[in-house]
């Protein structure tokens, strides 16, 4: 008998008999003699109908207000879930973010949790009730109801699990888990049982989007395991917990992460000086583009070419910027390609393993696949490489480290 | 300048539109320099939906989870009203009614007000702002969400009134006050433009529901004076405030009330005994069921008939009590008449003038209405008649005390 708590997501109370099916599935788990504490988020819809509510007032709506509008969203949702599981005869009590209280800083739509009241839910916990907490929602100091902005119902499961210690924090989507890689790109993708914290924040930032970054980051800091599982199938799904050392001695792959809508710009023949790198991107970043994957060569004429990826929608913008900075450090030209992608390794303790890297490249070499960058990390190597080639990058990635099979010699599930 | 609270109900803020139209009306007032606390209901059918959402889950929702989820839609609104009036250029901050806070007992779906603290609101009308107050709800001792019950917005707005020692409380509806009669049934009948808190309670019990009983009777123990006006076209309304003296003076009436829906029963042939009325209406009231105008006459052969209404729906459910009250007492028999109806002269200081009651009766005369049952109290006078003379009735009332004319000798109006 443990503490859980339990996220499930809009779609999966989108409608009065996905809350029922919930109910059903809580219910199971009351039945094991599990405490559960239920985190919601608004259904289906809904959040979208009420912000084209706000949106038909004023294109810009007050924060403020679209907080105290927003948060009825998953207010709706735990009073009905509450009903299904009393129709059930299970005691149920619901909570809003500032009857828990989930205390947050003022900042309206994106606030950040600083503390939570836990006592509320103890409370009912020892009298055998199901809490079920709206999440995405919180309080400021004064009582002004704030919203946690894009994925703020996972973060609040996860504060929620680390406030109350819970044994896991389960987060219910549409999806069976994490996997391998993109399932759409690789057929044979194979659904992993375990992962790293920092495995599964590289493989959400490049593209994987099972889980809001954010609400990963908090469970890592807070060391809370976090499992991904299906609102709608049976399984486990994955669990992505703190790294355990048996995995740092063997070269450990978790996954094949892609993303394709990113841009190349290349700044050729500026002057080899100290700080060329700072006044070429420090511009860029002025104007609040994020500045992905970077990299410097220094030629033998003793110019320089400095290459780096944006969000492929802001890249005009930032050739625009660029053209200016080139002209003032006299540079030769400002490339800009739209056609590319980046395709990443991610696992554990790779790093320490040459043959990864060389392994990756071959493959590639194999394919007729020319590597433009190439950038490594502690956990990941990418590549940019042109677009056309992404999905077959992928697929032959996961074929050369044999990805489909957890028994593979580099997989990180066996 | 001067304080005021504005209640807009459902049908006034049904649509954007709708609200767009109310922060106009408040905008006005602001400009006038007046500080403004508004009150607003759900948004036109949302309460239904809502309703209608948990009566998926269960046939009779778990009061505390219903309250949650009804509590949403008068926040739905608060949200977009202040939008509405910020984009006017004027500051406006919402609160719930646990925000507020407004403390009830803890009877889930019609819980009673105990107490408002004013602070908060007092703290932003002095920094210029519109308070924006969600009505019908607000919150118990241990901070769970409760609502009012039926009509429950208005008496919000009452209490907010009361506890703000404001000026006036203005009750914006769908017509355009308290008339005379119901204007359906008489082509002349009169707005009235004062009336006592007395009078508003006979008229509204009586069938003019314009104004929830409970909000009256709040408004008249603490004093609020209270307006009903249209939300949708120009005019003063119905003031609704405490006795003035000057028309204790005169014969005074304030309007006609009418009522359908009501079942007469007599018990004849009781026993002319002491607590023969209890024996007969006891077990009535013992099953909920209200009764209305009741009625004694002793017999010369010294058994008594007992007399009173119901209303009609309640009426064979009644009927069947009686049944076997009459056997026990060995009464006669048991007679239901349902096509009955009540109709009621209302007005202050009427009763201490003989010329009212004849001047009505002969009305009835006139018109060859018999009158089955008279009951009379301080500030009315009411019949039973046969439900077909109910039109005829209230219009033959109407010109007999010239109530279309506000200078009419009987008028409360002068």
């Amino acid at each position: 008998m443990s503490l859980i708590v339990q996220k499930y997501g809009g779609t999966s109370v989108g409608s009065i008999e996905l809350i029922e099916a919930v109910a059903e599935k809580i219910a199971g788990f009351r039945d094991q003699g599990h405490d559960i504490v239920v985190v919601v988020s608004a259904m289906g819809s809904e959040t979208n109908r009420l912000v084209a509510l706000a949106q038909e007032v004023m294109e810009q709506p007050v924060p403020r207000e679209m907080d105290v509008l927003l948060s009825t969203g998953e207010q709706v949702t735990i009073a009905l879930l509450c009903m299904a599981l009393e129709k059930r005869g299970f005691g149920a009590r619901s909570f809003t973010g500032g009857q828990v209280r989930i205390l947050t800083d003022a900042t309206h739509t994106k606030a950040r949790i600083r503390e939570i009241d836990s006592s509320r839910i103890l409370a009912q916990l020892e009298q055998n009730n199901v809490v079920v907490v709206a999440g995405f929602q919180g309080v400021d100091e004064d009582g002004n109801i704030t919203t946690l902005g894009r994925g703020g119902s996972d973060t609040s499961a996860v504060a929620l699990a680390a406030a109350l210690e819970a044994e896991e924090c389960q987060i219910y989507t549409d999806v069976n888990g994490v996997y391998t890689t993109d399932p759409r790109i690789v057929e044979g993708a194979c659904l992993l049982k375990n992962i790293t914290f920092e495995e599964m924040l590289e493989l959400a930032s490049l593209g994987a989007k099972v889980l809001q970054i954010r609400a990963v980051e908090f469970a890592g800091k807070y060391k809370v395991p976090l499992r991904v599982l299906s609102a709608f199938e049976e399984g486990d799904g994955t669990l992505i917990s703190l790294e355990e050392e048996t995995v740092m001695e063997n070269p450990s792959i978790a996954g094949i992460a892609s993303e394709r809508d990113e841009a190349k710009l290349t700044v050729a023949g500026v002057p080899d000086l100290p700080g060329i790198a700072y006044k070429v991107i420090g511009p860029v970043s002025n104007e609040g583009i994020e500045v992905d994957v970077i990299v410097q060569n220094a030629a033998v004429d003793g110019t320089n070419d400095v290459t780096f990826t944006v969000k492929r929608d802001e890249s005009e913008k930032t050739k625009a910027i660029l053209d200016k900075v080139a002209q003032s450090l006299e540079a030769r030209e400002v490339i800009l390609d739209k056609k590319i992608c980046k395709v990443s390794l991610v696992g554990v303790g790779m790093r320490s393993h040459a043959g990864i890297a060389s392994r990756m490249f071959k493959a590639m070499a194999d394919e007729n696949i020319n590597i433009q960058i190439i950038t490594t990390s502690e956990i990941k190597i990418s590549i940019v490489i042109e677009e056309r080639y992404l999905e077959l990058a992928v697929r032959a990635l996961h074929s050369a480290f044999n990805l489909g099979d957890p028994q593979s010699e580099f997989s990180s599930q066996r």
